[in-house]
């Protein structure tokens, strides 16, 4: 039993871009546009062990996505979830699965493949509207 | 002199949603899409008393908005920053204005005006790309 509603389904199984929160160490919010996969139980969420959002995340893993529909925008979903994992994806295999996803076909793995890790996020809770 | 980068200035001027979050008491972040103004100063979002984003930034003004280009979602503005006054709105004056600014015509205020409060959000720095 997914706690996403069929209403909305469809914000995840397209290759929409998330709005994808994370709580940063000064207090304020870190937000920004994010690829993501959705398999019917997990989202996944390509990183770098490098940037800012691995520290907040490793520091509180509760994270929120929002995604809304391009072509209503006031249509939304709104994710509430935990990162139950973080998974190093350092063969670019996880990397070049998402850019097809989003019709970006790779030549081969990004430059910094080497720091490259999946955010595997289990929804907890939603708001939609 | 403001802290917004003038590469990035069309994704406040432009009437596109922004994805604002807030930090909810139980340390998840809250974001969904939101109408705003931008005078060149201060962003403005419209809200009400009665929700749960009031009482978040009743606890924390520290705010974060993040708008990408619907024509090229990569690009994208994240702003911080802080909820510096909360106005009533139980006119609908800003309403009525930000609706037109979204192409929302109203044929008289909101059922929920007396509610209606203006989110008034000083930038404090920004990430973009």
């Amino acid at each position: 039993m997914s706690v996403i509603p069929d209403s909305h389904l469809d914000l995840l199984t397209r290759p929409l871009f998330g709005h994808l929160a994370t709580e940063r160490a000064d207090g304020w919010p870190q937000v920004n546009p994010m690829w993501f996969t959705w398999d019917g139980t997990l989202l996944r969420f390509t990183g770098t062990t490098t940037r800012y959002k691995y520290t907040n995340i490793m520091r509180n893993p509760k994270v929120t996505v929002s995604v809304n529909d391009p072509e209503s925008p006031y249509r939304y979903l709104e994710v509430r979830g935990t990162v139950v994992n973080i998974v190093p994806d350092d063969s670019g295999i996880f990397f070049a699965e998402i850019a097809a996803r989003y019709g970006l076909p790779m030549d081969g793995p990004p430059s910094d493949v080497l720091d490259r890790v999946v955010y595997v996020v289990r929804p907890d809770r939603t708001t939609s509207q």
